[in-house]
């Protein structure tokens, strides 16, 4: 996946020309922290948007919905410390008024103003302080690094550091450059958290590409990555784009070598989802081939990636080939126990079936001293295969989700 | 369920006729602990089986599949300490071999002999032990409570307690006995563990009646408790009759009343194993109605029971509706968000999609105070219902299942 151009990205510290960003304090959030962003488009952007399946869904979930894919959006705003979800139809009227707060200050129609929120469910946004943000916000708006990263830091709720990435790429001697924010994993106290993410890039898109090939960096990055399991009301991904880099609008090769470069990007951001998992000690990168279908092959990574057993023997280092073969076992997709390997950090556990003799002690010292574990499931002769990337967890997890805090 | 003849039911000290049990130690486990169990009818006995649907599956599960139902078994032999799942095809021969030993001491065809192991995974069974176990065994067979008890004992792995439970029930003027032991819940240390049941009855049955009941009682008891939702390979659950109490083979209305008991039987033995769950402090009694269909609501009810952050909610005392929400929000069966509704304990803290005041306080005392929480959500209109009981989860369970094993 997107090896081909692994050579020509570049971290950076530019942004996407045609953005301008801010983020602020305006009292959300108790601790004083900041808790409103917003980006801004200079002309009309291409939007897109994948959203959580959840069937409880909160109010600005739901007006994203309506408002994406679009090709005249021009800004997002985004206020952490408050989810908005659970809170009926005054919650939809609040996101509603959020977008048209930012419309106002752009002179745009307010269905051109997505809105993003995060942070404790079931309690009204404070408007007034949403409203006065907005008013300061937008005076704080610039199009560099500086706020861009303002802009990643006012996202943030419970996370330990805050998840964001530059790069650009070159094709055929043009370059582009995508900036993405992302916040959380997992859902967090005090009630639960988001994963939300925003990827802005100069790239000149057309909207329904963007549409495709957003939902196909989903699949292969934010939904390959868990750390409990739990699918939060809230889940966002907003791809924006300017256009502002120039050029032709991006299509066939060059249009899946751009794909391809912001599915790798975005398999990073999503790591840090999972490198911040609460409590958590180990990434497993959990590989599977030879399924039915790369589908297939997601689903038994994913039951591997939520067993609490898997978890548990990786947090205690111990290379427990058992939890692991039978999580594949019970993912209820076809396989061949016959035919299946297990390898983790390379070495053979577990061959046609049979357990094999290797030095435990050595992979449990391997699994102790690293931070990714790497694991490495054949489950037959097919074709399927899909890498996913989850937490382990330790008792630092189950303690503080299970301080009260209602 | 069985709410008819729950009036009829009494737990008694009496086993069912035409049943004989021993339960003894052959040096599987390095504790000393009972490790084989053997249960022989005096006359072929009606046999069937509900097994686990894991792909990757023991020797000894392959074997029962093949051998259920019958009309003829005649015993089913049951070692702990060693699963002989992942054993290939060695592991085959000797599931084999012990049905052969037991069969020669009974003068019976090895396919009426029955094989169930649990325990450790991936090493050979210790045949030698096993042999002059089951030599041994033969010998001690007794058709009383005490015989039972041993034989209940002997297929315990880490388990704190026992689990069994013996009971009649008088159905038009004729009274049956039924006696049911169980073992282990989730997947336990050292490797794993496993769901085992064995139910002995002294009803008339018909095989393929039995077969039915047996689904349908398996569906609303052992298939709706979950610790860690981990099936193991060697999950099984036989149910053998003698038919011995005399009598009609039970049919239609009869036969209903005898399963609807069957049931209530089975889910209190299935409690046992979520009361045993590892490190548990709370069972989870998850009520879900409005449902589109029973397996809507079991589904919904699942999501919630294995849901990290509600386990953690409760173990913490916090009647935390939003994480109860979601979960049943991502289980991915319909329901309707406008007429969701949630009690804990009978005290509303959801209704129709919002939040409504509750006495936070209150409810958390009692969760803290009360062993089973009990938490009815409503999804919707429907008809479709379901129960599921769920164990909490504990730093002490992470602690447990982290400890290196390997």
């Amino acid at each position: 996946m997107a090896t081909e151009s692994s050579s020509k990205l570049q971290q950076t510290a530019t942004v996407p020309k045609g953005f301008r960003f801010a983020g602020i304090t305006c009292g959300i959030k108790a601790s004083g922290k900041p808790d409103l962003a917003i980006v801004v488009g200079d002309k009309p952007l291409v939007a897109a948007g994948v959203y959580t399946t959840n069937q409880i869904v909160a109010a600005p979930v739901l007006l994203c919905r309506k408002r994406t894919p679009s090709s005249k959006t021009r800004a997002v705003i985004i206020n952490s410390g408050n989810a908005n979800a659970c809170t009926g139809e005054p919650g939809e009227r609040d996101a509603d008024e959020m977008s048209r707060l930012v419309a106002k200050h752009l002179s745009c129609d307010a269905e051109d103003v997505l809105v993003m929120s995060t942070g404790i469910i079931g309690r009204p946004l404070p408007m007034d302080k949403i409203k006065a943000g907005i008013d300061d916000a937008v005076q704080k708006l610039q199009p560099d690094h500086d706020a861009f990263t303002r802009a990643s830091t006012a996202i943030m709720t419970t996370d330990a550091f805050r998840k964001s990435i530059q790069r650009t790429i070159t094709i055929e001697g043009q370059t582009y450059c995508v900036a993405a924010m992302a916040k959380g994993a997992g859902m967090i106290a005090p009630n639960m958290a988001t994963m939300l993410a925003v990827v802005v890039t100069d790239a000149p898109l057309d909207q329904y590409d963007v549409v495709d090939a957003l939902r196909y960096v989903a699949n292969r990055s934010f939904n390959r990555v868990s750390v409990d399991g739990h699918m939060s009301t809230n889940d966002s991904l907003v791809l924006l784009s300017s256009g502002a880099a120039g050029g032709e609008t991006l299509k066939g090769s060059r249009l899946n070598a751009y794909r391809d470069f912001l599915c790798e990007t975005c398999i990073e951001l999503a790591k840090m989802l999972v490198d911040d998992g609460e409590g958590a000690t180990h990434i497993m990168e959990i590989r599977v081939s030879g399924a039915e279908s790369d589908d297939d092959a997601n689903e038994i990574a994913r039951m591997i990636g939520e067993s609490l057993l898997v978890k548990t023997a990786i947090t205690g280092g111990d290379p427990n080939w058992g939890r692991i073969v039978s999580a594949a076992g019970y993912a209820g997709r076809p396989m061949k126990p016959d035919m299946t390997n297990l390898k983790i950090f390379g070495v053979s556990l577990y061959e046609n079936g049979t357990p094999i003799a290797f030095d435990a002690n050595a992979v449990s010292k391997l699994i102790r001293e690293t931070t990714t574990v790497v694991m490495e499931l054949s489950v037959g002769d097919g074709t399927g295969n899909a890498t996913r990337w989850a937490s382990d967890i330790t008792t630092e997890y189950v303690r503080f989700n299970s301080e009260y805090t209602t």
